[in-house]
């Protein structure tokens, strides 16, 4: 009997888990984690927290019980894989409740071991009030400190992805809101224009925003924390700390396992790594961008479906590819949706493709259609060729679909030309005759041609 | 100066006008409209009668004036083009406020002459409070109808997207309504699955539905009028007829130039008909059908405004080209969005595909995120190649964007396989980590194994 053992229980660990063993119901499957808690939708954290009246259990998508006795899974909660002998295939592991360490023989080895919040040397992160948001458990921490939060003001250090999603859920609880970032914009990796409007709705809503800020350190003060910087002092009850994450390899690169150039775990197609036997999937893993063909890291809940149920699949013998990624990502701040897929303007330098921008804005529904609201569309093309090279947009409504559309394109390698003659759908309530898409397409066929004139 | 004469003033026409004038500044172009009205948004009809606030004036896009001022275009409205001489390059004119006739030479001609409402042969259309929605005019009439209606009772004679659209207008005025439909189903063209979807959601809302009725003729009775069936008879205040539409080809037909096996105006890629320096574009004209590659009649306005572009552009002589469709749609009925592309039953049945069918009914939003609603994906598949073939989705949100997905698909040609490894936008608010899509996808790929070890 094959034991595979999978070192992770989150997104792409449980996948694994699950899929080997519905592959092979005889395969031993061994699923350790090293927190309390399996299978929770991270994602869903900000949106659980906003609302006060959901358990933060609401998250958990399957129960701990519900791997070991429905799908036959021996999972191991608060076990922690801390050492790896990939020539003798064994897994040093610690029980982290009962204090001891033992060994674990695999025939197969699946690394699911995730992303961390990346942390700042920054004095004074470690004070109460002090937060990240990247576990069940940071979420259970933020959940419980804002009930009992006597006063109500919070510090969001860093405007990604999920300091907009926590400026929101703060927001709701009736908090005074600061954001502070040190890059000169908010959700940095987007085109400034576009940010502009996010910084604008965080303003419509009473949110203040700083950006190009220098953080010094976090002091305790009267009746609070106090963020100092070089902006001065913003006065807190919860710091929230969100400044990125960073891949969890430790455990892979002690083990001479092979790091990619982006410094999460190197894999091939079929989520292999340099060590025979062992595949990594997930937050800690790689993936191939479509659109430069190279390796790229982007930690993603559905990549981290995707390569764990490929990686549980070719653990018990299956040939499974994950082709990889086109870099789409997406998120809502209060009134607005937010969403970019391919490259962006730091990736399309670094790949040295010399592309052309165009940005329109346009209604997301028909004509004199009651509700209507704006999209702001931008689109990257290759200037030699017109092919599609990355999209971003904001707007009101309607971005998760257009965001999809653009990245179907870009699996398809399509061109502007072909991106403007699409047959989209139109309805007065849902899209305008002509889409956002399709003029904002039309256009950049027209800043192509300008660009090939100059 | 060349003269480029247009036919039909209401999407293709106007964009043709429009184009030509553009590129070319110094044409002579001449729109005949034998309408009162031009550039208007007919699909937008049925939202501008379900709002009394709103003029019907609303769906006006351009003004006539404006297209007389700012573009330069000699518009003659009331003037109906009644005879093609294409040897001579001459049209017969009438114009109908002065009734007189008169002769117009071209150099290039762009018909556009759209499409009518299909009649019925049934007793009692002709009588006072029967209607069709068709025009400015059509829309019009009901509104001022609705007005002045003492009772509140409705027939719509046909379950299709009009008819849908019409039965959510009218409700909103506090219309008791019957929808009365032939076929066995509403939405006809749509699987029976996902027609009993907008069945289910038309009783929700209390609408009376009857389908496989087969109508006998419309009667003045006493207090209103009553439609008389092989399942009784239904009284009502408004008899709405909307039973699809029939392309208007008797100016082409009459002047010998071809028409397709649809009945509409064949033409190339360039928007040329049979007949030297004439040009058909909009609902009046053929498009190529990207899965088929055959010649098919979908008439909307989407494709109107495309074509009315391409024959515009190459009336003054470019070679612009209009790729095709692939035979998306959308419309929405109370609290549903339902949306098709691709192939359908019946097409697929002509063009001798073989295809495998799957059905899915996922979330829309992430795991326990508030709001969450479900949609219905159905995908057609061919047997021996996964390639996808058409597409329906009805569902609470996200219909059209991801309809506009499964059409991007059908355009790059993709397989079940490709379409399955999509990276997607995953948000809780706005996808599941799973896009239904996603599952669709994988669903239809098991069934495909499946079908092929039988």
């Amino acid at each position: 009997m094959a034991r595979v053992v999978v070192v992770g229980a989150v997104a792409a660990g449980t996948s694994a888990a699950s899929q080997a063993k519905r592959r092979d119901p005889s395969a031993e499957v061994i699923l350790l984690e090293r927190g309390e808690q399996v299978s929770y939708g991270a994602c869903g954290l900000p949106y659980n927290i906003e609302d006060p009246r959901r358990s933060i259990e609401d998250v958990l998508v399957v129960s701990a019980e519900r791997f070991r006795e429905e799908r036959g899974i021996d999972l191991r909660t608060q076990h922690e894989a801390i050492a790896l002998d990939t020539s003798n295939k064994l897994l040093r592991v610690r029980d982290r409740q009962r204090g001891e360490e033992y060994e674990l023989g695999y025939d197969k080895l699946v690394l699911a071991t995730g992303a961390s919040a990346a942390q700042l040397p920054l004095p004074g992160s470690e004070l109460e009030g002090v937060f990240q948001l990247r576990t069940f458990e940071d979420g259970a921490a933020i959940k419980g400190f804002l009930a009992e939060l006597p006063r109500k003001r919070a510090v969001i250090v860093g405007a990604g992805y999920i300091g907009m999603e926590m400026a929101e859920a703060l927001h709701a609880h009736g908090i005074a809101l600061t954001v502070l970032e040190k890059a000169e914009q908010v959700v940095p990796g987007f085109e400034p224009a576009l940010a502009e409007l996010v910084r604008a709705e965080l303003h419509a809503q009473g949110v203040r925003v700083e950006t190009g800020v220098e953080l010094q350190r976090i002091v305790q003060a009267k009746g609070g924390l106090s963020v100092e910087s070089d902006r001065g002092a913003f006065a807190a009850d919860l710091v929230l700390i969100s400044v990125g994450v960073r891949p969890n390899v430790a455990l892979a690169k002690e083990a001479g396992i092979r790091l990619g150039k982006t410094g999460a775990i190197a894999v091939d197609q079929e989520q292999r790594t340099s060590a025979p036997d062992v595949f990594a999937a997930g937050d800690c893993a790689e993936a191939r961008h479509l659109v430069t063909g190279e390796p790229t890291w982007v930690p993603l809940g559905t990549t981290a479906n995707k390569q764990g149920k490929v990686a549980g699949a070719n653990a018990i013998g299956a040939h499974e590819r994950f082709e990889g990624i086109v870099g789409t990502a997406a998120f809502k701040v209060f009134g607005l949706e937010v969403g970019r897929t391919g490259l962006a303007r730091a990736e399309l330098t670094r790949a040295a493709l010399d592309a052309i921008s165009s940005t329109t804005t346009h209604e997301t529904r028909g004509h004199s259609y009651p509700g209507n609201t704006t999209v702001t569309t931008l689109l990257f093309a290759e200037r030699a060729t017109g092919r599609l090279l990355g999209a971003q947009l904001v707007g009101g409504e309607g971005v998760a679909g257009r965001i999809d559309v653009l990245a179907t394109a870009l699996h398809a390698k399509m061109t502007l030309d072909q991106l403007a003659a699409l047959d989209l759908a139109y309805a007065p309530p849902l899209a305008p005759v002509w889409d956002p898409l399709l003029i904002a397409a039309s256009t950049a066929k027209k800043e192509l041609r300008a660009a090939k004139s100059r």
